[in-house]
């Protein structure tokens, strides 16, 4: 039959780093291309106790249906982890449980928006928030980020110039993905600057947790008198992926709207591993467990980024991240870094171009680089190649 | 401040079930309001030590991240138990997994549905596809349904008065709210109908597992030579809910806009779940399980019709259901089943009074009884309340 599709189809393209997995399932590529925690650090052996510990105590509860929140005391921890690291003023009433903080973006499209609606972001920012919004017709402006968050006298400019913004989203702390951090100041005058153009701010902190120098910042939320600010967080990157828990949080009168969203979208999230994920928090020591996290990214940070110094071209611009997952490298002007990738993937070396982060028109002499999952020696052996394409291509030293 | 949401929040309301299923949860009530499985028939056992297993064998790729179609082995097992049982030719390219098949009823939305498009559906239909589909602006135009499934002369009637209609959404076996299972030649002429029209048929099958007596049917897909049908389906009611694992099925080309579509909702479904699920079906007999299921359901079920029989006025219509979880009642014209939950809850038993299954207008004098959950000896006393309110408020004998 001749399918007759939604138009909003045409918003929604694939996702260029989830086709690139792909292509880099093969074991011999060394793929700074994923987002991926490291495997080999998931706490498999406890969570494997506190499995069966869960389906003994209460195998009955644990798969059945449950409430479209979610899980009480998992929702009360994230609460008061959140007020305890974030600044943040919540209980569990303020927290709907969602599957990875994807599902919080998604589920904030149908919340906010609609088609022709501006929102605002970082210049770069995270590629599957440019597609989760993308699904629901809204336009992106983007704002001149600098080392220190979204240069404040632009994003002014552009909530004048865009009266009816609906959202601004940003990714404050080692942002996905450049690496930076904002500063105090910026996130201060961003939660001002919201109240005063009445716009959401969608603060999604997905590597928060995972600082490997500098202090903890305040959340934007922190600064947020109005109510302004709704704040995403997820157990993918401190816990595991798999088990796709994640949170939204913000005034319990919009996370009421979620949660009356969510039951149509479908219904709940997965009763186990909301209570496994709860069980884990109380019988052991997460902050033991992310220490361990961060020391062992902390040392592939440190192998990339002196690997770039040393086998990249002199006269590139590099992120020297504070924490998370990613760096991002700006290159000479002439580079091609799609054209460099197809180069880099004969050479068995992956790396997403930094185009696709752009979700206007980009700069295409970008590209990221992931250090969470691959060795050190890897992480050399990989940057190594990859500076070899860029001097065979276009003969830079 | 002032939240300026979508329009479309206007098309979603709360719930009735599941905001009934907070009142019920005193656990005096007997309820026959919701839509659980029996969560002492789960396999616990079997599932902590498929769960070991499983994190044992390939614990790092079990709580990893993995592709949005979904762990292949377990689409695989879903594509050859539909061909063996539901008479489709799918191979695992043809199953996405989704988070529940109530997900594949948003996605479903998503895909398809724009502002003021028309789905056909059963009078009455399944409260949360209302729910799912609304969300996306349509209207619903309900087509006249007897104990066969949709009367097909009013089928193509409405066809005929909507030419743009998008979706046709049924429950062809043991429907939700009714119990109803559609004959053979109706299966045959819808799928006909649908071709000739070009409309897509979403055929949701969350019961046709569960069977009680008589003879299993092919599924409407079965029918469908010119790929318009798609077919949804879960673990919830044969294995268990918590997990959230459904899926969607249909042609290729289709199933590939839905996995473009889930990337950026929520990127994937729970891999632990997937493999959990696929390990017990490779290392355990489901038919086996099924049976045991099947078992006590029947039992359930009688228990539920002879005490109708025996304890409700003489003027009502009731379904006698061969299959699944759920029976419907026609009460006299003059009873209104809102308030007559009012004085059931007084007396601690609750069911759903069947408005809320009409999309447009409906029958106040109907309601949905379920009876998966409940012991017989609490059947028959909630039942007995029921009629003994019926009594008091209405007189009728």
């Amino acid at each position: 039959m001749e399918y007759r599709y939604a138009g909003r189809l045409s918003n929604i393209r694939a996702s260029e780093i989830r086709e690139l997995l792909k292509l880099t399932e093969r074991p011999e590529v060394i793929s700074f291309a994923g987002g991926l925690p490291a495997s080999e650090l998931f706490p498999i052996q406890e969570i494997k106790e506190v499995n069966d510990y869960v389906l003994d105590c209460c195998g009955e509860q644990a798969l059945q249906y449950t409430t479209t929140e979610g899980f009480q005391p998992l929702r009360r921890w994230i609460a008061e982890r959140m007020n305890s690291r974030l600044g943040t003023s919540f209980d569990e009433d303020n927290i709907m449980i969602t599957h990875g903080s994807q599902q919080a973006l998604d589920l904030t499209g149908k919340v906010f928006l609609e088609e022709g609606d501006v929102v605002l972001c970082e210049s770069p920012t995270y590629l599957a928030a440019i597609s989760a919004f993308r699904a629901y017709g809204c336009r992106f402006a983007e704002v001149e980020t600098d080392e220190d968050g979204m240069v404040i006298s632009r994003l002014e400019k552009a909530l004048e110039e865009n009266p009816g913004a609906k959202l601004i989203y940003i990714v404050p702390d080692f942002q996905n993905p450049t690496g930076r951090t904002w500063s105090l100041a910026r996130r201060r005058q961003l939660a001002e600057l919201s109240a005063k153009y009445n716009v959401v701010v969608i603060e999604d902190n997905p590597y928060g947790e995972l600082r490997y120098e500098g202090d903890f910042l305040p959340s934007v939320k922190s600064f947020d008198k109005e109510g302004n600010v709704l704040c995403t967080g997820t157990f993918s990157k401190i816990f595991c992926p798999g088990y796709r828990i994640g949170w939204i949080a913000g005034e319990k009168e919009v996370i009421r709207k979620y949660v009356l969203v969510k039951q149509g979208v479908d219904l709940q999230c997965n009763t186990v591993a909301q209570m496994v994920i709860s069980s884990f928090l109380e019988k052991y020591d997460i902050d033991e467990h992310i220490d361990k996290i961060r020391e062992v990214y902390h040392r592939r940070r440190d192998a990339a980024v002196d690997s770039i110094e040393r086998f990249f071209p002199d006269n590139i611009k590099y992120t020297n991240p504070e924490g998370g997952l990613f760096l991002w490298v700006e290159l000479d002007g002439k580079v091609n870094t799609t054209k460099l990738l197809e180069k880099c993937l004969e050479q068995d070396v992956a790396f997403v171009p930094g185009d696709s982060f752009y979700p206007n028109s980009g700069k295409s002499n970008t590209m990221r680089i992931n250090f969470s999952n691959t060795q050190e020696e890897k992480i050399v052996e990989g940057i190594r190649r990859i500076g070899n394409a860029i001097r065979a291509l276009y003969g830079i030293d």
